[in-house]
């Protein structure tokens, strides 16, 4: 397991022997639990305890508006900036071909039947502004481009991060900031 | 100096002593054309050795598009992205008022006489992503706006570095990344 070597798992074993017994059988069934518990929404492929979601089944949340994210995790860093009310796509994963990652292995048949099935107004495209994930926002891209569903497509700003310093920006990054300025509303 | 405390001040000084006379005489003399060989572009107020510096002077570049920085090492990292074409306004600077930097203490009045004096399209902002610098970005705003020019006012795009990470992204810039999103061309 990540992060658990054998000294470790020694380590462990050892404190669940020496501690009370309920303790160790509280553990093993809430791991138990975990897989029979938690599911994966068939609306967003977000880990979730009922489906749809907590999210998708929320009626305060604009299902017109998906952001697209390549993992779960990704949700949680979109949550927490508050700024978002519209519901979710999880791709688990970004395209890879070297390392075998084709759109067949990501949930992305299921994103475009999504924006197939109607009742979809924006696209936001969330995923890492890595090589992997702009290719996948490309692909993306094309894909609905050529389903002509006439869905708005957007992409996640890139850019200084806020609170940096120009003189310590990259290079690529700078240039993409300057590209993709933004005109200041008069 | 920055980063010469005592310590390395003798080790200097004893260096120039043991090597020949020549080069502690040619350092002497650089320091001395130091002051004499280096000005302000009374432009852009980038530090140049001519007057028009050699940016302002030069035909290739547009000078209908003005780059705003705080700083003269930002007139560098924009150049080394090498996706800008027009020239620089440097206001040595940002608004800071609790440090007591106001506008009078910047090349603010500049840049505005620049302005009013026509020729420009654009002008970028490109003061940092920080406190300061958006005030100050805002001011320069405000200022062309109650001035009337009509001139294009863009400030570069605040979101996530490129080859970043979502779930390492701090919720502000995130939340800025959201908000700034682009649509992708179809």
């Amino acid at each position: 397991m990540p992060s658990i070597g054998p000294k470790s798992a020694q380590r462990l074993a050892m404190y669940l022997l020496r501690s009370p017994e309920q303790r160790s059988l509280a553990l093993g069934r809430a791991i138990l639990d975990l897989r029979q518990g938690v599911n994966f929404c068939q609306q967003c492929w977000n880990l979730a305890e009922s489906d749809p979601c907590s999210i998708c089944d929320n009626p305060a949340r604009d299902r017109g508006m998906v952001c697209v994210v390549e993992e779960v995790l990704d949700t949680l860093a979109v949550e927490n900036t508050g700024q978002f009310g519209g519901v979710y796509h999880v791709l688990h994963g970004a395209l890879s071909p070297i390392n075998g990652v084709g759109p067949d292995q990501l949930k992305m048949r299921a994103l475009f039947e999504r924006v197939a099935g109607g009742g979809i107004s924006e696209l936001i495209i969330a995923t890492n502004p890595s090589l992997e994930g702009e290719a996948t926002a490309l692909y993306i891209q094309r894909g609905l481009l050529e389903a002509g569903n006439g869905v708005k497509v957007t992409r996640i700003a890139r850019g200084l991060p806020v609170g940096g310093d120009l003189e310590y920006a990259d290079a690529i990054t700078l240039g993409r900031a300057m590209k993709d300025r933004t005109e200041l509303g008069n």
